[in-house]
């Protein structure tokens, strides 16, 4: 048997079996309850409702899932065609992270040349392998770029719990501590569904990395005082003119840096890049529930505090533009507005 | 027997004794309950806590605490004295809204000029007075400054639940959609205490006015998009060089402002400006409790999120920078950067 271990997902490969357990994220940090997944509606629900949440680790789980699906219907005529509409339903379980949609096409593309359990779970087994190594890269590549002494912001959560490996942004924050640097992490929260508040100061925690926990909107004051020298975060989609879709509040913090002069780096796996979207208007960018907004809700139970019935406008993500980024952080190498000019995302 | 009646506060002014009743702010909108307010610490507790709050309605509920102090003491020999300790004590609850210190001192002026319990009530009453007037005209001011068809951003609560009167950016808001011209609210949430989504949205409700709850680092997003005309705050203390102190979040929204060349209004009485400022740098920002940060409190109870033991970094306020205000809305009228430059604060 292979086990595959990651923060939040842990896969056990057996000879015509595939166990898959995914931590539950939307109750952390309070409680770890590991939810085993057996059915294609418990994925798409967990994905949905961020029970498993991360560009990267969403296509990973989604992986999982075909290949969970090919040792069932070992026996099953048809297998080819019921995968491939699980696959469809799996790519459409969330709009805006391209990496869901890439993973599912490499699946999609074993299951349509050579169907054979082996191909299908090996095929997602190369995909998590390859994340830990993509967050590996990406880390030592952006660890360069902090110093010792930085007070470093980020927004939402990038670490091991949005990846298969040691994360993208918190990846980089990450090494460069590791590398005995003196970080400082503040971490904005992240409504509405606290990823920082939640995840990012709960990892940070049990790395024993210095944080600092924030309201989103508090961010620009730090800068003002010039508390925050650089800030990191991550994507869900990166357009080959640089352009790229990140969790909402991302553009703010964006523009507060251009404002301050603050280097502002994305970090990602070459997955993240959609060479298909030329700028950012070629994302789309889910919309969801109003009662996220109208309140919170955890291990703790659901809280509303705003008054029922009051219209809500609850994007999941926003666009920041190619000008307000000082680098891209992939694994292949960090590139600068330059590098993104000459088209060095096309061949990604 | 005299009623003076606003959103939030109720004063029975009786001979010789004043009832001061608040509506508890902490509990809004699930539970609209009413407190008695008979003893200065009562009052102390109630403006640090929140349950009043809105830099003139603290000033106002200060005042009243004076004048019902000064009825109890008519028998005591020191009563002055006694009277002038109690001021400084309401004048130390919370550190950055100016308007408390103001309407302390003119208070104390009273009492040591000419102690009696008609002229302390008299001053109580002719501040509460004056703010509804003070609110009225910044209304007719800046409701020249919003046109037909403006979807119009503010953050934290300015209204009837802030002020004696009809507020002061709210209120501007609220006359120019009484005027009928077709206005649209965006209401930022306001971490963390969420004036905006338990207040702001409660007050626009109740006036019928359309209004979206968005959370604070959403605001960005919706002028990339162009889908935000302007934006109007309130203010806690003005600098005579035009600098502001506002709630946490204020100075993000400016810098986004001005980013996208969006009018940025800042509306508040004379009773904000302090001479004594002659920049931001010199008004004190209020730290509050990590638990506020850590999740959330009201009628629902207190939930938390983050991890405990997370570090946490929580100022009530932030300042704006002059340069990022396109006009300050005041009672006296609409000043322009010039105006300011010019010195027209140095007189209020």
């Amino acid at each position: 048997m292979i086990q595959l271990k990651s923060l939040a997902l842990e896969v056990d490969v057996e000879p015509r079996r595939l166990i898959i357990r995914l931590l539950d994220q939307t109750l952390l940090p309070h409680q770890e309850k590991w939810l085993i997944i057996e059915t294609l509606p418990q994925m798409i629900e967990a994905i949905q409702s961020l029970r498993v949440r991360g560009a990267p680790l969403i296509g990973i789980a989604a992986s999982f899932m075909l290949a969970q699906l090919a040792c069932e219907m070992t026996a099953t005529k048809n297998a080819a065609e019921l995968l491939l509409k699980a696959a469809d339903e799996l790519y459409e379980a969330r709009p805006t992270a391209v990496n869901l949609m890439i993973c599912v096409n490499r699946m999609k593309k074993v299951i349509q040349q050579k169907l054979s359990i082996d191909n299908v779970v090996n095929e997602a087994i190369a995909i998590f392998n390859e994340d830990v190594e993509l967050c590996q890269r990406i880390a030592q590549h952006g660890a360069e770029l902090l110093s010792d002494g930085d007070y470093v912001l980020t927004h939402c959560n990038t670490g091991g719990l949005a990846t298969a490996g040691i994360g993208t942004a918190l990846g980089v924050i990450r090494l460069a501590f590791e590398q005995g640097k003196k970080i400082h992490v503040y971490v904005d929260e992240t409504r509405p569904l606290l990823q920082g508040g939640r995840l990012t100061a709960w990892e940070l925690q049990k790395l024993k990395i210095p944080c600092t926990l924030i309201t989103d909107n508090m961010a620009a004051h730090l800068m003002s005082l010039k508390k925050i020298h650089k800030a990191i975060v991550g994507s869900d989609r990166i357009a080959i003119n640089g352009d790229f879709a990140n969790k909402i509040g991302t553009y703010s913090v964006a523009v507060n840096c251009h404002y301050h002069g603050i280097p502002f780096y994305v970090a990602a796996p070459v997955t993240t890049v959609d060479v298909e979207c030329k700028s950012g208007d070629d994302i789309p960018i889910e919309q969801r529930a109003a009662h996220e907004v109208l309140g919170v809700k955890g291990a703790f139970g659901e809280v509303q505090w705003a008054p029922s019935g009051v219209q809500v406008y609850n994007p999941a993500f926003d666009v920041t533009p190619s000008q307000l980024v000082s680098r891209w952080i992939l694994d292949r190498g960090v590139y600068s507005k330059e590098n993104i000019q000459q088209g060095v995302l096309k061949s990604c």
